[in-house]
């Protein structure tokens, strides 16, 4: 061992203690005769002392070490003349009596310090240097003691973790796969999971009731900013339950999550279903940490020669409690907000609610007073508060309302990073229509099931259907979601046929499932988490790129090892493969 | 939820309760006007009764159904007739007022028993089925157990799980990677970690101090009985150490593991070197059970005109206490047994110590008495014992006669599955000489760190150089493998070098490990354990395919899935890939 005590360890209790420690210089100062060098290594930080007097030639080896430099030292815990509080190792430091540089370091491209000055580029491409910073090194730790609570809940509930392949079966539904040519079978590929779908619907036709898995999955998307082509879930399924079920034991994980690892107790799930949540919030995964919620104007802003209002589906707006005060500027700011691409509102209106209780809005020209009056009694306006509108086709409309309204609670502080709204949104519809290609998508996945009651509707009317599909949303963030899966075999198939598979494809790629659900298939359903995001959550952040220890960039390349990389003409060949380009 | 209780969960206690159980017709019995319906789940087994008197309908359809039909039962805890103290619920039974049937079952193709009909192939396709068995219930319980176990004895202990990535980049050193086409850069490819052997290490230069992962690791090997392309490992690595904290932390480990889930204290550690392993045993992994160690014969048993043994490098044997009673028909059946083509001697040798003392040999004709109580006082020989000697090239030799010593101590008895003789084997060669290749390959892996002693043959004898490599072996059975690394860049390039690695394609392909070395690598060093095959060691067999929920056949075929298949066209084109042939 190449030390007595790691580097947080030493209290006042060890005075006089000798000691041996190891790991990296962090900083190194010399005040006079004397020379202070802190010592770092995951557990803290310690100072060691160099007397100038005492020992020269020691001081003088102390005064030489760079940066980074890898040292082990041996020597007496003594007082610190000038304490540290804010270091648990504040009080003592280490008159040094032997010094041994372990390894030496280049001068670092960049600051090893909690606010460093190197960019993103550089940090990943020396990502074991980044690595080395605190924030870091917590986000890590936090997705350690988030793993590890996560096993512990579901093991003591009686769940099994059980590892499902990674060497699967490419299946052309949804996202597309990573594939992994086969050296053995010529022609053939295996492909990377998306997620454990089928193995855990098999693992409960095999009867093992409570499944749980903390796994990577697979998706080659053209990745966003949030995305990762490779990212890990916290995936669960359960046989033998309803909807209650799953929802009761895992709003019980999280809670006990939020309680062991952040000590915090969380308030009580709220619901909504899916139609709700986009009435009154235009999303899927609302925050309800503030309320702010949509407010339709249809009926009364109709009608008043505004063509505007006049020609849309809808006219729905918000009230920023408080906000009149806003400037022209902010307001401008705002509808600039609203009509960038990304957001796509061709305008927005607003409306003052001004200390007398009167009105002033952007459309005076339109609507007097009295119909402003209208206005401020739909939304329980007050004085000093200002009315958002914006008008357009139902779906787009309450997406771009979605925006605006998270965007009013960030600039009035509303979305507090301490607090958190857990909520559940339920009854998602169970098909969406593709435009493009003509036909039913699986909202959620072909394996959902459809509402018992709405069953009827599977011929008359397939896309009316609600499914028992449910996402778990805290804060805007949909941390998990999952469904009542179909086990009735012919149901299946009937879902396949009405996504369009031909029975041959559906054997081709379903096949396994669909035969097993032949041979007694228990009702069972599941969930499964974003563990990434569920950690980033848990650290107070939105980069989820923060809480995986080796991210690629958003170009899928690790540049730390630069991957992906050619390979040599060999391997193509055992592989039975020719590039067609470069 | 479709239940009250599971069904291994009632007993005399819950006598008058009402309850409803679902689960699976394990078996149907019908007894005069009685139906007893075996049910079954994850957790044990109920008997359900039928009375044909009390409700004939109820009891009719009882009797119509078929093993594996899914149903869902409400009744009452009554006490049983015949009480059946194998099971846990034997003293009750269920009198049934209400019957579901949830899902149908056609006739499963194989018995869903302890002891099967079904073959391997039919049991592979229909794992689902499979599954269902106690038996491999049992190992993935067992596998559930220990994969938790070890997360909480590595995380007391201070080691942080980190996940590392499975996208990364092929290098040609030792087995096949697999390969992941990208289709966001044409004609490059990622590879599957065969382990994350750099990752880990970057993390020590990191400053993480203690990881470890339980991780998939994939190889493209042609596929022995008991290989499977993708395995898991519990992959570990620890900073500042020296060989010695290894091997205690993971003794501590294994240990732990044995208490907690066998209620077992494993006995002490023995520790042999590499040589005197493969001296005394012939093997790397020696089963340690029993003694039956080699003994030479090269001096004595030359110069007698025997040209076997005086052609021979090494002449060299076992003795197997109380086998001179073996009959002339076990004795050619061993002579066969090592002349086998996978052992591949040309011979065997034996001689038998009679009750008198006397000796009879099957080479008499070349040794007189004298020279065989020669050999007799070498292996300490008693009247009874049985001497087998084998002769030829010494590391042949010896690798042959490790067989047939396994072969005598299953024979013999000596190697009780419910003893455990554990065995650190320390002191591995750094490097072995490829024939085939002109070259060096590294034993263990291009990573670990010579013996410091050592260090000064790197260029005069490098094929003498022993290195910090150390393999854990249980019961003749290599549980995990580790070593100290090099952290020294100049070292590890040197390595590389000797290795045969141009410059230009270490630079290529570990040029970030190098690179990284150069910032503070601390001292350090890990071990990685199959943990397949531990999990086969601690469920007591061999077979690492039954710890493994879904296995692929010998051809690296998943025969439930039908992968690895072909992919589309589109796919191919998108993956800017070709096929030669198919």
């Amino acid at each position: 061992m190449y030390r007595s005590h790691h580097c947080g360890e030493l209290r006042s209790e060890n005075i006089g203690h000798e000691v041996t420690l190891a790991g990296w210089v962090q900083r190194t100062r010399n005040m006079g005769g004397m020379t202070f060098v802190d010592l770092r290594d995951r557990y803290g930080i310690t100072q060691l002392s160099f007397n100038l007097e005492k020992d020269e030639k020691l001081c003088e080896a102390a005064r030489k070490l760079g940066r980074e430099f890898v040292i082990q030292v041996q020597g007496v815990v003594i007082e610190r003349e000038s304490k540290n509080d804010r270091l648990d190792t504040g009080h003592i430091e280490i008159e040094v009596r032997e010094l041994k540089v372990l390894n030496e370091s280049q001068t670092p491209p960049f600051t090893i310090e909690d606010e460093t000055d190197g960019g993103e580029e550089v940090r990943m491409k020396y990502r074991y240097l980044d690595l080395r910073r605190n924030p870091l090194r917590k986000n890590l730790e936090l997705r350690h003691k988030l793993g590890f609570e996560t096993r512990k809940f579901l093991s003591d509930q009686g769940f099994l973790e059980i590892e499902t392949p990674y060497l699967i079966k490419s299946t052309p539904e949804g996202a597309r796969d990573f594939v992994v040519p086969s050296r053995m079978h010529g022609g053939e590929f295996y492909a990377l999971p998306q997620s454990p779908q089928t193995f855990k619907q098999i693992l409960m036709v095999g009867g093992y009731d409570r499944y749980f898995q903390i796994v990577r999955c697979f998706r080659d998307e053209d990745l966003r900013a949030d995305r990762q082509p490779e990212f890990t879930q916290i995936d669960c399924e359960m046989a033998f339950v309803e909807q209650e079920d799953i929802l009761n034991t895992f709003e019980s994980l999280v809670r006990h999550l939020f309680q062991e690892v952040k000590g915090i107790d969380l308030p009580d799930y709220q619901r909504l279903t899916y139609a709700e949540a986009m009435r009154r919030y235009g999303s899927d995964k609302p925050d309800i940490r503030f309320d702010m919620e949509f407010v339709e104007l249809t009926d009364v802003a109709q009608g008043k020669d505004f063509v505007v209002f006049d020609s849309a589906e809808i006219v729905v707006g918000i009230c920023a409690k408080g906000a009149a005060s806003y400037t022209r500027k902010q307001l401008d700011q705002l509808t600039d907000f609203v009509k960038r691409p990304q957001i796509g509102a061709k305008g927005l209106i607003y409306c003052r609610v001004n200390e007398d209780g009167s009105m002033k809005s952007s459309v005076d020209k339109f609507f007097n007073e009295a119909d402003l009056q209208q206005w401020k009694s739909k939304f329980n306006a007050e004085p000093g508060d200002l009315i958002l509108v914006l008008a357009g086709e139902t779906d787009k409309t309450r997406k771009q309302l979605n925006e605006l309204r998270l965007e009013m609670g960030n600039q009035l502080g509303l979305r507090d990073s301490k607090t958190y709204a857990p909520l559940w949104v339920i009854d998602f519809p169970l098909l969406e229509w593709d435009e493009d290609g003509k036909r039913f998508l699986a909202m959620h996945h072909p394996f959902t099931s459809p509402k018992p009651e709405h069953l009827s509707l599977l011929d008359s009317d397939p896309g009316s259907i609600n499914a028992n599909a449910y996402d778990m949303v805290i804060n805007g963030v949909e941390l998990g979601g999952g469904s009542i899966r179909i086990h009735d075999q012919k149901l299946q198939a009937r879902m396949f046929e009405i996504l369009g598979f031909t029975k041959e494809e559906a054997e081709k790629q379903f096949g396994f499932l669909m035969g097993a659900f032949k041979y007694g298939a228990p009702p069972h359903g599941g969930i499964a988490f974003g563990f990434d995001r569920l950690a980033a959550m848990f650290g107070g952040t939105d980069s989820i790129r923060d809480y995986i220890a080796f991210p690629k960039n958003n170009a899928g390349r690790d540049l730390m090892i630069d991957s992906p990389s050619s390979i040599s003409a060999d391997q193509l060949e055992e592989l039975s493969l020719n590039i067609t380009q470069e």
